[in-house]
């Protein structure tokens, strides 16, 4: 069946020509395609920023909407390219893992090793497969070629674990910064499964650790914050984030991401660090 | 009457998922919707420059064309999402006077609040009405819903005068720089309604006066200046600028946006400060 | 014949109003307009780099696919707004050798100077003609207007060769960095026509001479590179690229476009610099 939209999610930048390469690739291939660029500015190699965008954007798109996610600083070795078919969606990219939060979330996964040579372009770069295989195969992809032409399922494909908070002592959860949005907000790993109390309201007394300084505020919006006051706020990706009304958090904190943030919270004490850690919460599904 | 048409003039910067998150939602509830960034990277939380770009846009976009425009630092507060149809155009915004300028062009405006929510995405986040509030009613309006579907007409809504240029002496008349555009041109809130004569042929002598710097010259056409030269021009804008040909006038005089801006010609004078400022020009039309 | 995909390389940015601006007057003039951003973030005022971004994308476009290719220092000058049409593909552009690579990579071209008010926006800024003249010729070109319509040719079109590498002794070729991307890598001009040994397998010692040091190992992809190791890599533009494994060679060398490099091939000797430099290499088309 054929689907014409396709999304971009890619580190390639919007300075190059080559988010331009790849969509002329695919418009000649299908010039009924229709391309959005969810962010094209992931940052470089940063397998895990992307990794954050795709699982926070997928869902929100029509059924058989077509994903290129291209984060791959492993262009040009042994590392495969993909299709991976959820229920829903489908998704083009290396096997490096940036799909690992998508795997998270999806019950029934088909996931192939891109081999039918014969939809790549030719001669294949060194250093740019985005445009020489990953775009061709989203065009033909679009076109209705069914997703076992592509190549066999395997199930060996690359996964990490996204970062999870883990107790350090009886009073202390340590967790980190996974990203800071262009508003210096930062985004921890702390959802609803580790820290319930502080996605409650009241929230109970607690202190947030970051870089030395303590967050100890919670706000249900950006605006109710003090000047220059860094807060706690439940944000819209199921996440507790670090923000300031109208300024930069990770500014006023110097923090930045893969900052380490503990959170001790009154009355609530965890297992010993030996003890096994909290089980892996699922990234909050919006919608 | 459906419209496919939607424009993005946001904050939301193209780094980060927000924007990608919001054209899923449009897409889903319209797969025949056509998105068109206007500009994704207005200055965080600066109405302003989120007023100026939506007022220098939406008169060349085909009629019908719904405008979103989000810069929404009172996200999580009362304040209210409007639904605004002009003569020829939709816009869905926080009511924070973001579209000021669009008021101030338009003789016949309907401004409703929108409190359908029905229409809305849910649960709500408290951080990102863009994703769950205004997407979805712009899909629905792009589908064809009627505009009283939404909600209500309110006159009460938030609107600011665009900063005007006033005298402060007799022979000196003070603005402001509105923005610094990419090239490093500085857009001032100069018009034709308050220096008449810097905008013709040729100019009599005059000054402005920026940052203890004096420019004196006006120049046709930014490859008329002389290296690292700043001059005056009457921009595509409706508005004086100061510019420098292949270079950043920003730099060369060290000012930016919000930076003040004296401006003295010969043979005019003012009346003095106590007097009635200068009538409220009307930011120009360019088509 | 119509068609209606519509391409963008422009220096416009993405933060100002320029590209949303123009974008309305296609849309407004060719509501089936499907218009595709190649790069807007051209460097301010660099026509080699908009030279570069076009050459590196257009020849993956549908044949007819419109380009509007504006970096154009020279607005409101003598300077001609040019129709180019080549064998597949249509240009619009400023006379100011931004089409250089297209003109060096296609043997059939007309170049029509345009002259036909009567498509243009009226008036006509003295800065912005991407908005009032060269949008709107895009818009009626995509709804069928007949490229003869728009004005007669000419054969007197600025165009400039873009940088090649010189022998500047028996052993050192003299090339430099075109251009750095967003990853840091640095390409320069260096082509299989100067240099066929260094893309051949296995490479005979060589070394590059930038900055005071020298990269002497190639690599076949990115992360075959050690930690903070600058290596020389064949990249997918068809030029020797200089590189780093998931780090910023540009960087890491302290380099940057414009700058100086040298090549030194074991068993190489190059004639004299007095003597005719090396014949003109063929930008290398990737498809």
């Amino acid at each position: 069946m054929a689907n014409n939209l396709i999304t971009f999610t890619t580190d390639f930048g919007t300075s190059d020509h080559y988010v331009g390469a790849m969509k002329g690739v695919i418009y000649k291939l299908n010039p009924q395609a229709q391309i959005v660029d969810i962010s094209n500015a992931v940052n470089s190699f940063d397998i895990l920023d992307g990794a954050l965008t795709i699982a926070q954007t997928y869902q929100f798109f029509p059924p058989d909407t077509i994903h290129m996610v291209i984060v791959d600083p492993g262009v040009g070795t042994a590392r495969r390219p993909l299709l991976v078919t959820t229920e829903k969606h489908k998704f083009i990219a290396p096997d490096n893992g940036v799909l690992s939060l998508v795997y998270e979330r999806e019950e029934r996964l088909s996931v192939r090793h891109i081999t039918s040579e014969h939809y790549f372009l030719s001669p294949i770069s060194q250093t740019f497969h985005g445009r020489d295989i990953f775009a061709p195969c989203a065009g033909w992809l679009s076109k209705g070629v069914e997703t076992s032409k592509f190549g066999e399922e395997v199930t060996d494909f690359a996964r990490f674990a996204a970062p999870k908070p883990k107790p350090v002592s009886p009073q202390i959860l340590k967790g980190v910064v996974l990203k800071t949005d262009k508003f210096g907000n930062m985004i921890t790993n702390f959802t609803v499964k580790e820290v319930p109390a502080l996605f409650q309201t009241p929230t109970p007394p607690f202190k947030v650790l970051v870089n030395s300084k303590e967050v100890n505020i919670m706000r249900a919006a950006y605006a109710q914050g003090m000047h220059n006051e860094v807060f706690a706020i439940i944000g819209s990706m199921g996440y507790l984030e670090l923000a300031s009304n109208r300024g930069a958090a990770s500014r006023l904190l110097g923090a930045d991401r893969g900052s380490e943030v503990g959170i001790v919270i009154e009355g609530v004490n965890y297992s010993a660090p030996a003890a096994p850690p909290a089980a892996p919460p699922q990234a909050a599904a919006p919608a």
